[in-house]
């Protein structure tokens, strides 16, 4: 790219320093850039899927339209061809057993993650802190900002393994944390925790009572194991194996990449939702957990989720438990594009920052991290525009450590050679000291 | 109905004194009846509507999705089309002009206005309370209760005209209130505000500086006027030509039939839409109130709208505001049966409850009030159970007044013959002392 270009448009937009750029000047910038120089930039920094949208999920709705599901009120809870879904789902890939009272459909898992939060505030007065394991998808600590909750993060980068558990257990022991939240596999790092380590986050939600909200956001997309097969193990690794204080929230828009529609199901323990509250009981005339979650909170949230949206997701969950859909034979593109960029990055310098699950290497997905040597994350976010590049700092998403965020999803194979080329350039002209 | 078998259903239920009854147990006890005894209920309770959801808005909805709309997400605050439609739809049948970045869809009127209460709760914290005019939809001071939002509610029963400014005024100079809510036409009572009332209460909200969020949820329903023809007068009233502190809410769920996709649109004034407040710039990095609604609020409760719904809401709008579609002949219905179903109940002794807008008599549409004499809104409620009749009492939606409210969203042709026979023996059971 054209360096004063470049540095002119980086200026006009005011983003000299660039500490607090945001995803969305980035994605502004790099569009401006490609007008101004009728360059095509490399685009790494939006989360957003880039694959068609399963055709079982759009025949569905369309044929739930045509049956008129546009004129009654969806239950607040959910229609029971979704509910029932998303329990056999959750059994066929989990091997969980939660009943379809106990999974909601949600408009996106981010009104799930709202309506968990939301919940707590209101039934867990006494306990008013979210503790995040970062790095972590920014927006679900807004959340929490605007419900009026506080937060607490852990990067993982220092605490793995026995570590983790350590380190979370100092927290908890405030008295003051409510939940535990993290995804898994991770955004940005693709870090996947292990079983041991889930069943030490288990022990500590039982031992202080509080809740895990596990963000299953990208399912089963560790690819170093195929999770593909209904019924049949292995399975994507869950909590929910060691504790019964947990939340499970599954979105259909990167499995299914169906993020348009705004879909994703929240499945709460048979025991938790059916857990009684005196705080809830009398200002709002209900007492179980699940219950007012569905009937006070999703109601008021939005009173229930698109009618036809339940229906194409229902189809979809169905059709993989029956194993007549492998959605993730769809999305394991997105891995394979990992595992090229990632030879290119390091056979020029740069290296990973999130780089290992307790000495394994990490599975090739969606999002990896990576850093290039003697700069920080924002330099590297900079720097990298000048050659077409746009990826993303992960300051922003509670990371203590210096990195960019890459995401796979529009690295359409046309790409490979320039971005091999535009890398290598950098590298060239930025030699190590 | 046979009476023991109603007594005994009611006991079985725990109902018995039925002062606590909610809508869904009314609908849940008609329903056993229904099952027990083999006879059909009248369902009067309900505020669903019962009419075929407009074919314009499916069509559209299938296009979209046969299009690929599932794939990615949907800005914020609403792909471009239906910003544009809402905010000529807001010209061509109010005669207002809001621009389209003001216009924001959300999931159901219900997002709009928890959307606007959390937007209040956390830019206005000096003012704590939300002053209701009731009757109103009991759920939206629920909403106020989720969020931690004080209510108050001033019931219009006894407070027309000037006496409504007056009142209104009087708790304004407590200096806590942040907004007034209302929705014209009124549920359940179908009273419709006056020019002369919406130009006082428009004057006290730029007086008191104060936000009027006005519910158009049955918009344009007051079908002794014909306001169905675009761009021309007479148009819905509305206090958005008195002042500009004001926010709008059109729902697709009852004028358009579409409440199973749960589609609304939340209008801002353009003033407001641009007010800047510095209790969101420093926590939230953006200052304006419509920005901050719509890239922090919207964001976090959904991250924006199911994508193909929008598409069917700009459809449904734009072909109204061509004059292409009368979607006011199609609801007209609601008001011939509600003409049919006062005739009946008035030659039984039964009387309206709120019965006029200033001397002029109401409306006739989706709901109005009834009671008779002599007995409490639960009594009749329950004995007219005995009957085959389910209604909803009015003391849940913050009536002071004895009454039951009437939707007549299901009240089809062929069970005319039925009512009247019903009613009547009802009547003959309960002479009048």
């Amino acid at each position: 790219m054209d360096k004063q270009l470049v540095t002119n448009t980086i200026h006009e937009a005011g983003l000299d320093d660039f500490s607090q750029v945001t995803i969305r000047d980035i994605a502004k910038l790099s569009k401006q850039l490609e007008n101004l120089s009728g360059e095509k930039f490399i685009h790494l920094e939006m989360g957003v899927p880039g694959l068609k949208p399963s055709e079982i999920g759009t025949e569905a709705e369309i044929e739930a339209l045509k049956n008129n599901c546009a004129q009654t009120y969806p239950p607040n809870d959910g229609i029971p061809a979704i509910k029932q879904a998303a329990s056999r789902f959750v059994k066929a890939f989990i091997d969980l057993d939660i009943d379809p009272l106990c999974c909601m459909p949600t408009t996106g898992s981010m009104q799930g993650t709202f309506a968990v939060f939301t919940t707590l505030k209101i039934a867990r007065p006494e306990k008013d802190t979210v503790l995040f394991i970062h790095p972590g998808f920014p927006v679900q600590t807004t959340q929490c900002e605007v419900i009026g909750l506080k937060t607490l993060g852990i990067d993982i980068y220092n605490y793995r393994g026995e570590k983790l558990i350590q380190k979370l257990e100092e927290t908890l022991k405030n008295g003051k944390i409510n939940s535990i939240v993290y995804s898994n596999p991770n955004n940005p790092s693709w870090v996947c925790f292990t079983d041991e380590e889930l069943k030490g986050i288990g022990e500590l939600a039982t031992k202080y009572d509080v809740i895990i909200l596990e963000d299953l956001a990208y399912f089963a997309m560790d690819f170093r194991q195929d999770l593909s097969h209904p019924f049949q193990a292995p399975f994507q690794v869950s909590v929910g194996k060691y504790t019964e204080n947990y939340i499970i929230s599954i979105s259909g828009s990167k499995a299914f990449s169906y993020a348009g529609q705004r879909i994703g199901v929240t499945c709460i323990s048979n025991k938790l939702y059916h857990t009684k509250l005196k705080t809830i009981e009398e200002r709002f005339q209900v007492s179980e957990f699940g219950a007012f979650m569905a009937n006070r909170i999703l109601y008021t949230l939005s009173s229930g989720v698109t009618h036809s949206t339940q229906y194409a997701m229902a189809a979809m969950m169905n059709a993989a438990s029956d194993g007549k859909y492998n959605f993730l034979k769809d999305v394991k593109v997105y891995g394979e594009r990992a595992k090229f960029m990632k030879e290119i990055l390091l056979k020029n310098n740069f290296y990973l920052v999130y780089d290992n699950d307790l000495g394994k290497p990490l599975a090739d997905g969606f999002y990896f991290t990576t850093q290039y040597p003697g700069m920080t994350a924002v330099e590297l976010t900079k720097e990298l525009m000048f050659y077409g590049v746009s990826v993303f700092p992960l300051n922003t998403m509670g990371s203590l450590q210096q990195g960019v965020r890459i995401c796979t999803s529009f690295f359409h194979d046309n790409l490979r050679d320039a971005f091999a080329e535009r890398i290598s350039n950098f590298a060239k002209d930025h030699p190590i000291k």
